[in-house]
């Protein structure tokens, strides 16, 4: 009977066991993280949900971030586990507005992982961290028996120092906010299903993966009045406009023809059977801005080459914590929360 | 051939591929370490090779200090994964002196793994970081399929604020500096291999994991002149005398008689072949202080029931770089540093 149990990603009532949906950053996310974690550990900083916790360090504000890699394989075309666990780590700190100073990494590594393949990953985090500007100050390594890993596994932590004065995130935003995304969704989600897959073009498809500190703090430098900033990763920006719906208790009104995807992108959405809306980006963020800033932020936007083809994609609108979608025809439709899992180990 | 490939804990000139012994905490992690992540990250803080980085925020001191938890079984006499992993941080960030002020914890799940287990492992956390007066304040989770892991692994990331004035580390370890520890050894690796090997004893050995923050900190606090502390966990105290005495560039001369090892333990290694001196404590912590200080150190050592049997074991005297040991019939050898690995997967 076992043997042909379906991975279901349709919430099953009887959660006894973790499954791979509980990681997919859907509803079965949210779930565990409700039930099991939020029960336990409650206090402000996780209640925010925020990619983020700031606190007070003597006159500073000090955001820090966690996250876990565990990407299949560990190295995709435009990247590998060891720069994307440095960009992730940066953009969740800069979705707080703040500036990275230090990061940490573990390392989880299976038996037999081969010692080149790690050189590749270490190097490709030196660059990625030498490149954001951040130093890697802390690390430690375990090693886990042949079949009780993947290769390698590896956690960031981040430190930064928050530079907005005021609070980023879902309580600031407001009715009629403009948002704003910095370019176009899925190319991560899609350059690791290519290869998991097997799929090959003449091109292949090349993550996103980025940092994108630089444009997210110009625009609290420059005096944007930013609201909230998250970056669309596992589930995509189905998941963080969903999210932010919720916590902000505001509707979110997108137009699907202005957010780009690039052909051979939707060419694997569409043989894969996957929406683009949910697909992890790892170079891209959303910004809520206030309505009179969106000239001035899309300009600033557009004057760093991750974000150069930043655009307003909706607006503060709606149902509260509901999120629509205005189609490629015109027809509007309610973009929900996955259940599951879409992607699974897709960063 | 290759299933009869033995688990080699001498080092291999050829280390093509990671081997358990990477994860030891002895000659080959320090290898790993030396050639692959310094000779990449190489800056300040790494190459101090200290259990925490340390580096300025505004006026303050902060210290950071990141520590992976992959110990098997997750459940052990004494305590479990959560609580292990709260303990190992909080005790990182007071080896450097600083009092803990916030932790993060990246979950690294496995399909299958019982829901009810994870919230044991949650509960066991969240009283760990209570009782350590420190929050929990940001997290991740991310799930692998069956086979790529082990139920559970947690990677804790500590910030906290040095109060020492001083630099406390090898650098600042000086010849004839008392060797203080804090209690007896090799309670966490017995415990946790009594369990392994299904040992059974009238009363189960019991993990000596803690946290001893307010001891390590009320030595700085009450101007004891502490040179350097370190909790002996992966390889125990003999890996880190070694790292002392190498980093330092002393020898250490430590007396076996001094060092506590309950009875029940003693028979756990002879029965296994262990070296208490090797094994693994999570609530225990090795003080270089100044010599003049010897007995008021004690005194503030001995008044907080986790280092109630603090004692004097040792003096930093002899050749540069070695550990000697004078054992219980007075003969002294040297103690060098493991190759690979005694005990894999202990923390």
């Amino acid at each position: 009977m076992k043997e042909f149990e379906l991975q279901c990603p349709i919430p099953n009532a009887s959660e006894a066991l973790i499954k791979m949906g509980h990681g997919g950053g859907g509803r079965m996310s949210q779930r565990l993280i409700d039930d099991v974690f939020l029960k336990s550990f409650a206090n402000d900083s996780l209640d925010a949900r925020h990619d983020a916790a700031v606190f007070n360090v003597g006159s500073k504000r000090i955001a820090v971030s966690t996250d876990g890699f565990v990407v299949r394989p560990w190295r995709f075309p435009g990247g590998n586990i060891g720069s994307l666990a440095v960009h992730g780590t940066v953009n969740d700190l800069a979705m707080a507005g703040a500036k990275p100073l230090s990061l940490t990494a573990a390392f989880i590594l299976e038996e037999g992982f081969a010692m080149a393949n790690l050189q590749v990953v270490v190097e490709s985090m030196h660059a990625a961290a030498k490149a954001a500007g951040v130093e890697i100050v802390a690390g430690d390594t375990k090693v886990v028996e042949r079949g009780k890993g993947d290769g390698v596994y590896i956690v960031t932590t981040g430190i930064g120092e928050v530079l907005s004065t005021s609070t980023i995130g879902p309580q600031s935003v407001r009715q009629g906010d403009a948002v704003l995304l910095s370019g176009d969704v899925g190319r991560h989600s899609a350059a690791v299903m290519s290869v998991r897959e097997g799929l090959s073009f003449e091109e292949p498809v090349l993550s996103d993966s980025a940092t994108v500190h630089h444009p997210a703090l110009a625009l609290i430098s420059e005096g944007i009045e930013v609201h909230c900033m998250r970056d669309p990763t596992r589930g995509g920006l189905c998941s963080i406009l969903n999210e932010i719906a919720r916590d902000a208790h505001v509707g979110i009104t997108v137009d699907e023809r202005s957010i780009d995807v690039q052909e051979d992108v939707r060419g694997i959405c569409e043989l894969l059977g996957l929406d683009p809306m949910s697909m992890a980006c790892e170079g891209r963020f959303v910004a809520f801005v206030a309505h009179q800033h969106i000239e001035r932020a899309l300009g600033i936007l557009r004057s760093f080459p991750v974000s150069a083809e930043a655009k307003l994609i909706g607006r503060v609108e709606g149902y509260p914590g509901e999120v629509c979608v205005r189609s490629q025809i015109g027809v509007t439709r309610v973009l929900d929360l996955l259940s599951g899992e879409q992607l699974p180990r897709i960063c």
